[in-house]
């Protein structure tokens, strides 16, 4: 169970620490941002997706949980190592940035500046809904095709972050945006409730839907 | 067949929706937009293919239909359930794309201001031919490769696509463009019928001409 | 035999026709162009490969041929049908620009305005050495990746053009030099020569160091 | 042995050739150059990773040396080849750029104009650290995956670039700075411990730590 968690732990820190190298260091546009972010994804779930089965995300880890793809014991050690992760690699990534004499104001924390929080989280509650469907998709064991599973979902990730991005940032992952929001506080930190609650919604939506397309796990 | 017909649905609403993404929201440019549309159709084609086939296309419907790879009595459906996903995929976004103050005069919809309407049908003909050719020679049981088949085709896509982009719109999907024609009106929409049309002639030549080069599949 | 030459007509047309896409009707930035000529060969190498092999390039077919993968009566017609390829996508894709009103003094022709012609045979025989040994080496019975092969193929071939692209436009095959050649004319035809023999002097030598350290594939 | 010691000297051949032409000859932005690092090690490893293994990088070698996957006796000479392919890439790519009339300044080399060597230490040995993980990982007898394994690999290397390119160029392999860094002298040869030891600390703590991880592989 320790390697488990070591794993979702190492998996969330490279989402969002590379995702931080895509928005902050690199500076990057649209497409470097949402593959900074989407392949992370695919590099951890081959690397470590073997160990723990490859979430990194507690979104995901609901969904898998009311799909009883995870026990209801180990449900709640993912979460807290995939938030831990993301804490950890925001932390790591701000001694970085600030060691380049860069400003730390950006820190890749995700928010809202142009939509209600209503909007926001209809957003990413929508993009955390889709996400999910192909996730639970791909890697169902009747529709499932394992060996391509890491990078339809990456670059799901990345397509749906391109789409989200200058609404709401794009998280679809509490953990990914809890991390960057308590090193940056302000709004990030005020409206961190959206990306926390948003994204579980979709997931939980998007678990019972699946039950129905895909049948049961089981 | 509801399952199948959901999966359509699902999988042209991805194309239509991720597409929006990256031609409005990620304002982004040519590599951008190609690959939005392209990965799109190959994270359903690993998703949702196993469920439908994962046509999401109504041109690849017909060229399935013509080389029996689909009974007849399901492609109706097929084409119906594409053209419901990408009209309520470009309902959705124009939503989200409102909510964010930014103008919902481009809903990634397509035209061809440069171009006359029979050249704008040549072209839609001439890169839907070459994108079925792919389609039905990488699914095909003799010469196929059914692993790599959805990256093939999601890339194949994009490249025309970016053929296309700046002479078209680049659609060779009738329902891609139908979807975002209806909300944005205009042009667009008095122009439907070419891309109603021209991919489904390219898609009834690539039948045939796939019929002597990869032999028949019944 | 013809259903292998349609293959390699076919996949040369892409090549070329999509190169020209990323070239002059996206006007495209360096890795854009990249992507477009060796992503086109990925695809071509998935949908088309399995019936002819998937050369697409004259200088492979001669490799093949010293290697003794393709036998001498079939190499001809494998050359013969990739010049024709080239030459079909050129005109097809010269249309489509003068229709939409754009120049067609560009055509994605390969020309070094900044290089001797001696510098430019140098770096055209260098990468095509180089794209020949990763070819030879996935493809080969010992230690290949036939499932992989498409992708590292189209990889190699889009990074080899990134790095030549300055120097000689990054050709490494005398069918996609020759076709927009013919209908550009000027330095681009004038300087053809470069581009027939340089990429043929850099395959050669590569056939004979794979069979050093692939060993012989008889 | 022969055989290994020239696949380990074209991989790393590719790979700092490659990079100097997404670096110096395309003047690629940040994305560009992480695909240009990245892509090289993928295509090198499917093409020559099944002859001698796919290092390409000294501190590979070592991490493959502590956990016991490679020979003590074969090791030196992996180390070799892989500091002589980057030399040789660096010598033809400074060739062809001063052909083009272009500076030879620039050669792709390493440097850290804005951190102090203890921040670019941490930079590297932290990269060098997670990189080696996943490949520890993804090429394990356990949990890993053959198949994947060369893009996993080459994803992981171009994203981590991305993060670490405006810190310290992101090297993350002692050969890849050795060879640019002889013909560009300066700072970048001053500096040139820095990119030699940190990558091999973060190496050898991946060794220890996958060892934990992963389990024995002996």
């Amino acid at each position: 169970m320790v390697k488990k968690l070591t794993a979702e732990f190492m998996g969330t820190f490279l989402l969002v620490f590379l995702g931080t190298g895509a928005v902050v260091l690199a500076k990057g546009d649209a497409l470097t941002i949402a593959l900074g972010f989407g392949l992370a994804i695919t590099i951890s779930a081959y690397a470590f997706g073997g160990i723990s089965g490859g979430h990194f995300n507690p979104a995901v880890t609901t969904a898998m949980l009311i799909n009883k793809r995870i026990a209801g014991s180990d449900a709640l050690g993912y979460i807290i190592a995939q938030f831990a992760g993301a804490t950890v690699a925001s932390a790591i990534a701000k001694w970085f940035i600030g060691a380049a004499g860069m400003s730390t104001a950006n820190l890749a924390q995700t928010d809202f500046p142009k939509l209600s929080a209503g909007s926001a989280f209809a957003v990413e509650a929508v993009v955390t809904f889709l996400f999910l469907m192909v996730i639970l998709s791909v890697t169902s064991s009747k529709y499932g095709n394992s060996q391509f599973a890491g990078l339809a979902i990456g670059v799901s990730l990345a397509l749906l972050i391109m789409f989200a991005l200058n609404l709401t940032g794009g998280s679809l992952n509490p953990a990914r945006s809890f991390g960057p929001a308590i090193f940056a506080g302000g709004s990030a930190l005020s409206h961190l409730w959206v990306y926390i609650l948003a994204p579980e919604v979709g997931a939980i939506v998007a678990a019972f839907a699946a039950k129905y397309l895909l049948g049961s796990e089981e």
